[in-house]
């Protein structure tokens, strides 16, 4: 394959994750590094920087708060939420896209993001391929929901699963010190997929996690849920219970919705809604009478960099490096995706493979039902197996009075 | 003084902390290793377990599983909220308490909790002196609250503040990923001491933590509030709020009662609390319009050990074990507190001092007003360098499939 000089950009997308920047670091380490990619741009807020022509020169960054990026949360170049049109439809976009890339010598491009981000990557590459603009097209993966079809696991999600099920352990020994009852409804994110939520269940390696987790691959129902946790709190006065914000009954209305249906209107005419978890604990505390508590894990299982996995950092930067060793030796149009493989000690191995872009977008990946208890109020040990050796190792992570360091960019923009 | 031969009895109370064990642990080791000390039993839950004679005999616990009570959050012998009556009024408890110290022989006991638990300490040491039992009662101090009077900080503070100003590092740059408004509310424990939302601003010496901050020593006034956010918003388009979950209006009504108000009763006749954060999110939208998050920090702030000041551990040791050799070399009636001292290169040394339990029982410690700001919606550079030594230093916390290694106790009870 020939080697192809240009620049290249590298762009965020979709919620953020605590090692989104291992992966751009991944990418724009090794592009400054590389013999071919002449200038190496940060896209400010995904596709919009692109669109608004609000170009990072990363060349001028110090390599150092660079490198920082190994340790800070939350996309560093900006993120976005945008949803480009098909351009049969409307090609403005795409005809602005070219005109940057054409402005910039752009020949390679780099997109960090889920499922949706993995469609932009796809529809852009596919319009620069029918106007025979030379470009080189590739995906990094990123999300906490781990519903990234046809890889492994995706990058981000072993943080937020260390995150859970070490929240989840110090929760357990906080509601037991009591010798009183105690319910403790703890919702996590996922929508649609409950690998997230099912990380709560690593907790119960040591028996310090969830007694019951429902998980949205599953009906909900609430009185099956009223008498799961009547079980566990006649048994042990006590009952933790994980849930993902996700969960819906049998006609696939949210149970979240079940309290917003209740809720107050303020004074402006808007409802004050209280969450699923407060919900649940409420709607527990008036069937059992006794004393809940609704905990949300909120934002800070996406951001809690503190306690990301090293496996996961380590592999968030190979998915970038890769993206752009591939780019060069002429790949495009691919995702990279993760290989589970054993080594002959039959310790976990990630291994990397390249997905087609038009196979992974908008496609999302369940938690296998096999995976999931027959009473569907827990996960089982595949998942366990599966989930373990991911979240494995402690960053060294840089601090400065006592803190996290993260990283600070000059974000210089490029003319 | 002569030297006192007998058994102690060591019991923890009131809301846990992330190293109230590591207390717990000084006091433990110290007397087993002591000569005097014939027996060191753990009271379950509190004064609870003395009352109903379940003590746990600590000479029989692993010293491995008990050295691990340094990074074990929650109460690990089990806590309380039992206030014991007047003995003048009714005696019957403290009449059941000597009978216990009698059965065990009982020479010391150690009392690890916050303000109520000095109190019990108090009044036990009250009515023994009274009947002429010989027995050294000694007070342990935790409290995320830091509301001990006459101590410069108390044992578990620390790591609560450093979860706190962890977190809001890592929620600023969460909230920032979108180039959208976003306004960010955190609720964050302390009823009528602001210390712990105070920690927030600890984020800010590298300028990522709240932009308003606001705790319970000053009045909050909800349209004070909403100006100060508009200010913030307009200027940037983001803005982060800490509030302590003991705000209250100048008649001293809670903000948080505000939203309980107008809270929907379900189908039991129950109120459906969303708290405090929520009210105020939903608030600032409902006069703003922009997108909101209202988050609770929760139990989180208090079981957080993962996030633990190593220095707040080694004091909170300290504490433990300076009260039984200051118990074993005649002291009594007394609480461990902390004295600050500076060494010649004026770095933060932490010093001891005994203080009278009478003097600490039932008395708040707030934030001095005037290191809260004129506006009263932050706090100034006396706080940092009050609470910034205090979170220092990260200790190499024990791990077992990259999860916390919690002490895990045998409990075996005395006869």
């Amino acid at each position: 394959m020939s080697q192809l000089k240009g620049a290249c950009i590298i762009g965020q997308s979709g919620g953020p994750t605590s090692v989104i920047n291992a992966s751009a670091y991944g990418v724009i380490r090794t592009a400054l590094d590389s013999g071919c990619i002449t200038k190496v741009y940060g896209a400010a807020h995904g596709i919009k920087g692109v669109l608004d022509d609000v170009l990072y020169d990363m060349g001028q960054e110090d390599a150092k708060e660079l490198e920082y990026l190994l340790y800070t949360p939350s996309s560093a170049l900006g993120s976005c939420r945008y949803k480009l049109k098909d351009s049969a439809e409307d090609d403005s976009d795409y005809k602005r896209i070219l005109e940057i890339f054409k402005k910039y010598d752009v020949r390679y491009f780099f997109y960090n993001g889920g499922n949706d981000s993995m469609d932009t990557c796809n529809k852009i590459s596919k319009y620069m391929q029918s106007v025979g603009y030379e470009c080189r097209i590739m995906g990094v993966p990123k999300t906490i929901d781990n519903d990234l079809f046809g890889t492994d696991h995706c990058p981000g999600y072993a943080s937020a699963a260390k995150y859970v099920a070490t929240t989840c352990m110090e929760i357990y020994r906080d509601a037991r010190v009591y010798d009183t009852g105690m319910v403790c409804v703890i919702e996590i994110m996922g929508r649609h997929a409950g690998w997230l939520t099912a990380a709560s269940s690593l907790a119960n390696i040591s028996g310090e996690g969830p007694d019951l987790i429902y998980l949205p691959e599953r009906d909900f129902d609430l009185n099956k849920f009223v008498e799961d946790v009547k079980a566990v709190y006649v048994r042990s006065g006590k009952c933790i219970v994980a849930v993902s914000e996700g969960i819906h009954d049998s006609t696939g209305k949210l149970i979240a919705e079940y309290g917003a249906e209740n809720a107050p209107v303020d004074a402006f005419g808007h409802k004050q809604l209280g969450g699923l978890a407060a919900y649940l604990a409420n709607y527990i505390k008036g069937t059992m009478g006794c004393k809940v508590r609704g905990i949300e894990f909120s934002l800070m299982q996406r951001c809690g960099a503190h306690l990301a996995s090293l496996t996961d950092i380590q592999e968030s930067f190979l998915s970038g490096k890769t993206a752009v060793l591939e780019a060069i030796s002429g790949t495009t149009d691919k995702m990279v995706g993760f290989e589970r493989k054993y080594d002959e000690k039959g310790n976990y191995v990630c291994g990397i493979k390249l997905m087609d872009l038009t196979d992974v977008a908008n496609t999302e990946k369940k938690v296998p039902l096999e995976w999931i208890n027959r009473e569907g109020n827990n996960v089982n040990k595949e998942f366990i197996d599966y989930a373990l050796p991911l979240i494995q190792g402690t960053p060294d992570r840089p601090l400065e009075n006592g803190l996290p360091r993260f990283a600070r960019l000059k974000k210089i923009q490029a003319k």
